[in-house]
This record gives structure tokens, C-alpha cells and sequence, in this order.
């Protein structure tokens, strides 16, 4: 956590950041709140004039513990939240992630994301739970990015098929996946300027072969 | 790890504990070499009379560390090792997963079994991975045996039907989970004392709603 806490304390630095929306972006139908300041997040959302298809949000401790009014507000608008185990566990007051769950979607978003890197990913929503393990590579360098990528495979993939549904949330996790995975292959974002597509659908692939079976 | 030190330390004042396989064991065709002493561990192995098909081994920290030698001997008449990221990773003094099978394939087994707690348990064999997440539980009562219950899950599978090829082995893990989710409902013993054939099989299906995605 501590590169997300020295990036919290930078931001809260530089305090006159107040991001505007490019006028490309205010009819974004699928928009993602990168972890920062719970209120800016607010004032991002705020620009987009359409109202979105989905709204996904990412947070951390620095917020949960420092601003938790203006991030239940920001919640209250949010369809998917995307966070790992602690957070979790942080933002609910509950340890058992079943429990969790329930409680942040009385506080506003349908879906959950759990985020538990070399674990993988679990998507709770509607009752259900579906999870995703991590690919398991042999050379892990440098694993900045991968809750960003992820969310970037995930969003990219529900914006390419412009539906929620059951199957699709976990394609969607699975892409997610698959682009973090290729992103802590390198240094920084290396990976992913040489990436092709058939290198991705290879990799999904391979996430299928290692999760399915018949009973 | 406590309770399993504990556990290795009570066990290691019994110095004077030899088991003794009764007549009708000694034929077994699939041995689970549960946590205990290596030279305890081969001295149950070479009363077996038959070549058994499998045996599967668990082991700790406390072994590897005390009775490497003795554990090395052991391993090389293991098929299917049964142990924990950690121990994955003492065992191998890899940090990579991956490398860390492969390190231990070169010691004598031919699967490795990653236990991994609220994770789920992770399989190498033969270059694959495959990967089950653990049953999210809304009470986890007691996780005291759940690695034990995994195993006997996993071999009273593989023991039904014989074979160990990787369709067999990813099943064996579902009903590891399976077995060792039902364990941590209640205290000890008591909800394998009630649990019935369907229960199992209704909790196989419900693993394999938690994991199948369609690219």
C-alpha cells in the first residue's frame, strides 16, 4: 500500500488539481474514477452531461479513512466498485467478505470487485460470486498498474459489448485480468506498447484452460 | 502456523510413537501421507505391500527446516505433494510460484497441490496450472482441518474413479474444496458428522458456477 499512500500524499499536495473533462469525454457512456480524492472523483462525474451506462470506482485506505463522507457520496453514484481484500474489509467493518459485500451495496454500487493480486479476482453481485485466479508467471517485474490495467481490460471490454449481464461481468474480469497480467511483465507500461491483440485472446485462452472443468 | 507447531512439537515429545497399518491398509492402492514426521511419514509408506497408484504427502515448515534430509527421501517416493504458498516456497527457496514447482517436480512428485487458505488452491502438473478459489462462506467457524478434509476430498475422488489424468485431478480439487469448505462451517468434525452425498454435489455445481466464463 505504501505507493498508493505516497500518491494520495502527493495529490493532496497539489490540491489545486481540479481535472477538467475534455468536451470528447462529457458523453462517455462507460466511465471509470480512478483512485483519487473522493471529491474530485464527484467533480468528474459531475462533467459527464449523458448520464453513463456504467460508472466504475476505485479507492483506497486514504480516502476510506480520511474523506468517508464525500466517498459515500461519490458511492451513491457508482455501479461498480473496484477494490482490493483490505478495503474492503475497511470500508464495510466486516472481515468476512460475504458480509462485505452486502453491506457496500447498500451504499450504492450493484457490483463488487475485489481486487487480491497474485489471487486473483472475485466479482460479487446479484447473490453471486465469481472468481479469477491470477496468471501465473514465471517473472513478475514490476507490478505498478495492474489494479489500473485491470480496470482499463475490463471497462475496454464492457464498452466493446455495451451489455452488463452475468456472462459478460465475467468476461469482463477476465479480460481485466489478462491486460494486468501483461502489465507487470515489464517495466511501467512496456509491456503494453508492443501488445497485439491476438496476444491478449492467446491469454484469455489460457485463463479459460485454467479454471474450467466438467463434473 | 501455531497450531501446526504445536501440533509438531506434542509430536515430536511422542518420540516413541510408530504407527502400525493394519493388515487391511497395507494393501491401499491410494496413500495420503498426512503432516507428521518424514521418517514417520516413509515408515507407514514401506508397510504398504502393493505399489500404491498415488501417494500424496503434506509437510510444514517444522520439517522442512529440521529433517530436510528426511524429507527429501521421503519426497522421492511422493506423487502428489500437498502444501501451502509458504511452504512452496521454503521447500523450493523460490519466491515464484512457478519456479517453485518446477524446483519440486526435480524432488520426486509429479503434482503439486498449492493449499492457499481463503484463496482456494492452486494445482501444478506437467506445465499446467489450474486453479480453484476457496467457497465464500458467510461464517467460517473453524479452520481447524480444512487442509485435511482437502485431502481426504481430493484422494476419496481420485480413489473413485481410478485414473489421475488432468480432467480426474481438476475434479479431485473441486471436491478437495468442496470437503474442506463444508469442515470450516462448524467445530471440528461436526458438519462432515451430518454432511450427505447431494450436499456435495450441490456445492461441486455451485464451484462450478463460481468459476465457468464462455470467451
Amino acid at each position: 500500500m505504501n505507493e498508493r499512500t505516497t500518491l494520495a500524499t502527493e495529490l493532496n499536495v497539489f490540491a489545486e488539481f481540479k481535472p477538467r473533462l475534455p468536451e470528447a469525454y462529457q458523453t462517455s457512456a462507460h466511465i471509470f474514477l480512478a483512485n483519487i480524492d473522493p471529491t474530485l472523483q464527484s467533480s468528474v462525474l459531475h462533467q459527464v452531461k449523458r448520464r453513463p451506462k456504467i460508472v466504475a470506482l476505485d479507492t483506497m485506505n486514504y480516502w476510506i479513512e480520511r474523506t468517508p463522507k464525500e466517498l459515500r457520496e461519490t458511492l451513491r453514484h457508482t455501479d461498480i466498485l473496484m477494490i482490493n481484500d483490505s478495503e474492503t474489509r475497511q470500508l464495510s467493518n466486516e472481515h468476512n467478505l460475504v458480509r462485505a459485500a452486502r453491506h457496500i451495496f447498500k451504499l450504492g454500487p450493484k457490483a463488487l470487485v475485489i481486487k487480491r493480486g497474485e489471487y486473483g479476482a472475485m466479482l460479487v453481485h446479484q447473490n453471486r460470486a465469481f472468481s479469477v485466479p491470477a496468471f501465473p508467471l514465471e517473472q513478475v517485474h514490476d507490478p505498478t498498474g495492474a489494479g489500473d490495467t485491470f480496470a482499463g481490460g475490463f471497462m475496454g471490454y464492457l464498452a466493446s459489448v455495451n451489455h452488463t449481464s452475468d456472462p459478460e461481468l465475467r468476461r469482463a474480469m477476465v479480460y481485466g485480468s489478462v491486460m494486468g497480467s501483461f502489465t507487470v511483465e515489464k517495466f511501467g507500461l512496456d509491456r503494453l506498447r508492443t501488445l497485439k491483440r491476438a496476444e491478449i485472446h492467446a491469454r484469455a485462452r489460457h485463463f479459460s484452460k485454467m479454471t474450467q472443468f466438467t463434473l
